[in-house]
């Protein structure tokens, strides 16, 4: 693969935080993985950028230890974001993110409120935004494609905004483009779609309606071969990215 | 782009017709373009090893002088097949063939009788088909995605099968998969599918069905850049390549 191919989307990084470029346009959730060779090969095989980790407030770490990873991969040369997949309140995730500013220095947070149904709480996500834009943090949080919604938390100052295309792990993928494209059309900052890519053809749709990022997880960490599919999300969107302009 | 990702379909042809092996998973029709230096970019940028070429019985030509092309590209590297996509009567289809036969030595068609609608005629194809077979052609017909036909044309010698997604050049994409599936679980012969292709999504989707090679035509003549969505649809096989085994 050229440079040439890798630029698809242009030179400019779709996400800056401070001095932080997000250029890679794929996202991938690594928290479901047991072997840590096995992240080198995802992160490497999707061209990712971004290091997601997690601190669980019942299990008190996530999955692997940094430590094991650390020798696997050159973790410096990726952006490190936490996220708070595991809350269910506002003032879990609240916590959360503190514990990760705590223990990892992390300041950017992929910002998830899930209600019972593991859906994204509109409600306690706005809270919960409200509470860690004050104390300093950047947010991306994970919303329905809700115009309100992503109204509001684009006014709090959030930097970029996830749209839940289908339910987590559901494999459903872009069933209705409309919601998420007129919440792309609503707002400045950037979007990602997230949750229930089934396949790497809904990566490239992503990018054809507009997305700036995809984030994938179960539909690489299930694969039967994890690297495979990295690959082909890779691929996929750069096909996506090449017919976005 | 390796080797390594050029062979995510594996070694082997997906066609073998005497000596001829289809490798690229990829067709391109090319009969749409004025400028040869087009025809050049879009076939180098899709990776395409297949030319596209047809005799109009009406104009007596097709639009661009094959001298002209041949100065812009090396065509000796290219499996030449002829089309009759201009037919619409088994007669027409038949005496297309046999004018590319005579006149550039073409003994692949890749068969097309269509209704006044522009859509597959089943019965005149499998009509033109028994005449053709009888003379010696190989044959890659167009049909809708019907059981039954894909089964008849199978059992006639047929090499391979194209089947329609969406009619041609409507951009619908793959509406309805489940035929399209039917068909390929039906018969052995590879299936190309054809006809509507939207976008690079459509052609991932393609081998996400199980197909063995897209025919694109009007997603990439018509595209803004003709040369950077040759180069989106191949990053899409190659995405639904990786997935497909």
């Amino acid at each position: 693969m050229t440079d040439l191919e890798l630029d698809v989307f242009g030179p400019e990084p779709w996400l800056q935080i401070g001095e932080r470029a997000f250029r890679s346009r794929l996202l991938l959730g690594v928290e479901q993985y047991t072997e840590p060779a096995l992240v080198r090969d995802v992160l490497d095989g999707s061209g990712a950028d971004v290091f997601i980790t997690t601190y669980d407030l019942e299990r008190t770490r996530s999955s692997l230890l940094l430590s094991d990873l650390d020798r696997e991969l050159d973790l410096d040369r990726f952006i490190w974001i936490g996220t708070t997949s595991f809350a269910h309140s506002a003032a879990d995730a609240v916590a959360t993110a503190r514990q990760l500013r705590t223990a990892l220095g992390l300041d950017i947070i992929k910002l998830d409120v899930r209600d019972t149904t593991n859906m994204p709480d509109a409600e306690a996500t706005i809270l919960a935004a409200k509470e860690l834009l004050a104390d300093g943090f950047s947010l991306l949080p994970f919303i329905l494609p809700e115009v309100e919604t992503a109204r509001v938390l684009e006014g709090m100052g959030c930097s970029a905004l996830r749209l839940m295309a289908a339910p987590v792990a559901s494999y459903r993928g872009i069933v209705d483009a409309e919601p998420l494209r007129a919440c792309m059309d609503a707002v400045e900052i950037p979007t990602v779609v997230e949750g229930g890519i089934g396949s790497p053809a809904d990566v490239t749709r992503a990018f054809e309606l507009g997305a700036d990022a995809v984030l994938v997880n179960t539909l690489v960490a299930r694969a039967a071969s994890p690297e495979r599919m990295a690959r082909a999300v890779r691929h996929a969107a750069l096909a996506g990215g090449l017919v976005r302009a």
